[in-house]
């Protein structure tokens, strides 16, 4: 199984390289620079773009959406939904990164009321995927206290309740829609030590989502691509500030035999 | 020609190490680190402050000013105003920069009314210059869809009318001040895989305009200067991750030799 | 005395490694992406919050709060006031980093208002603590005009007066409670060209806070543990933006032996 969907993944990142997608970006402060420069990295065009005046209309140039809570404000949450809006109105890719879900009821009602929006990806960690669902509210700030297994029932609902796409990371990573899952086996432990690498994956999963119709396998292929390039860049890094740059060198630098050898994909 | 230019480039490196302008960023969320990290290798000195409560007062104490207009909002537009009006009265240079002009009404709309209040200098893409100027809306998100050859014309147009200096920025960088045009043809190709590094050439402008009453010569010289580090930072750099720190590594390294024998500006 | 508190310094290293205390970081936009990594290598949990929706609720899961106005505006300053007073209520620490005091009137006002309400810790270069004191308003920009010690009287006046801690960074550092007063070797000039290492360590110190209450042995473990990470990065960096990355990796690196050999505190 992983053999194929390993020439899948590399499919896809060639896809994104090709097609260049304009990937609008609602995000947070912190994960706005590592963002842009993993999707720079990956070949894709970001724009950061918040102000209720241009959300709408960005839209329309824009091949796909990720929205972040990270910092969120209300001002910011306007946008979103603006945004959203228009990217579903336009059949255009949404990816909802519900950051810190169940940290705070202000947050987790806003992670809830986007979710009911029907993003076409959701993404998040253990933790953030229960709250979202309602099963638990023990996130501890923004990194998770679960283990992504014990949220995969939890996603596994939401996913088929609202016809959408849920991801839930972590050491081993799974995306469903419901009824199809994948696992994906790829990354390395000293991404949960760089700041916003979630943040910059969920914008990753927003390229891959425009450039190809089947959302679970897009959703898969760039959790895997993105984890490829976390194991190679832990090799070569003393630590985390190093390894934050090597993992967009490596991932830029991603080739054929590297991703076709490393991807491990499976269904579940 | 561009021996002497090159001359003058090294000249103006040196006042900005020994002068250490202090530069107000009224700029986006994303080039924030960035911008400040490469005005500091520079030798200059960097702020970002934004609120309008006390913008004006700030740029009492500052050499020069930017406005990026990134990430632009009703309120920081204010700034802008607040901060640019401030500026001019007190005769300091003030450097804007209109990205994404073209890509919405909003956007377009505040790069033109920035750049009809004179800023010193208008650095932008070609797509952002011909829109700023009118004569076209083809930008695609912030990435340039046209050469920057191709936005000369606009750029001269503009740079007359409002006795400005304007520098579009590509391949091949064009300075002008509608009479006098400068083509910088340092550079290369990984700059353009990094967030916010035409923003922070953009701050680097300002500093350097700081130290020298010759705009059109001071934009040159900071094209050129960012230019020949981003040229040697690529020799080093397996991908844009490692780049991003080394240019900002080689601009804090540039020596005598390296500029002069690098630097390669000409009148055209 | 020196090899003792080297050997506290380890000790709080590895509290901080072991506790992991999550903490409530209100900063700026520039700070924010270098301040999260710093922490994150440290081995603490960090957190961007500022909505006044939540600020409050989030203050209960955290373990400390550090607050930053390198990019003040109003809404953040109210933020900034009722995060405060519920890490008070709550007994948990509070850090004050009063960027840029001095430097305009509304930026001074914040800054000696949200010190009178006695952070645990108040962390200045020593233009800003003189500003904030109010015995000198010689702030240019963010980066100090005078030397740490001139600001040591000033320091311990403010922090007898409010009954709070006073670190005054530079060259060598100072903590003080007005009664006792420590000093720290660490730290290389590098530190001061790039942007917001300052604003994390106030960070750091929030960190360390919450796992000692010892603050004045705290604050100065905090200083000593980054000036040695500073140390030796320099070593390995040809310039400022492979060392912003270095002090990453060597903070997330310490080991006993580098820390109790290294770090330089002593009573003064």
């Amino acid at each position: 199984m992983s053999t194929s969907y390993a020439a899948e993944v590399w499919n896809l990142v060639q896809r994104v390289r090709a097609q260049s997608p304009l990937v609008h970006n609602i995000t947070n402060y912190v994960a706005m620079d590592v963002s842009a420069n993993v999707l720079l990295a990956a070949g894709a065009s970001p724009a950061m773009v918040h102000a209720n005046e241009e959300v709408e209309e960005f839209m329309g140039i824009s091949d796909a959406l990720v929205t972040n809570i990270g910092t969120l404000s209300p001002p910011w949450v306007e946008a979103m939904l603006r945004a959203s809006d228009r990217a579903r109105a336009l059949g255009k890719p949404w990816v909802l990164d519900p950051v810190g879900a169940g940290a705070t009821q202000y947050r987790t009602g806003v992670a809830r009321e986007l979710t009911e929006l029907r993003p076409t990806v959701l993404r998040g960690n253990g933790s953030e995927i229960l709250a979202v669902h309602g099963a638990g509210l023990n996130t501890r700030g923004v990194d998770s206290t679960v283990a992504s297994g014990d949220a995969l029932g939890a996603a596994r609902a939401l996913a088929a309740q609202l016809q959408i796409v849920v991801a839930v990371t972590g050491k081993t990573d799974y995306v469903t829609d419901g009824a199809r899952t994948l696992a994906v086996h790829n990354g390395h432990a000293m991404m949960t030590r760089v700041t916003a690498l979630g943040c910059s994956l969920s914008a990753l999963v927003a390229a891959f989502a425009a450039v190809h119709g089947d959302r679970v396998l897009a959703t898969a292929a760039a959790l895997a691509a993105f984890g490829l390039a976390g194991e190679r860049a832990a090799r070569e890094s003393a630590g985390p500030g190093t390894f934050r740059q090597r993992i967009v060198d490596e991932l830029y630098l991603l080739d054929e035999s590297t991703t076709v050898g490393g991807a491990v994909v499976e269904d579940v």
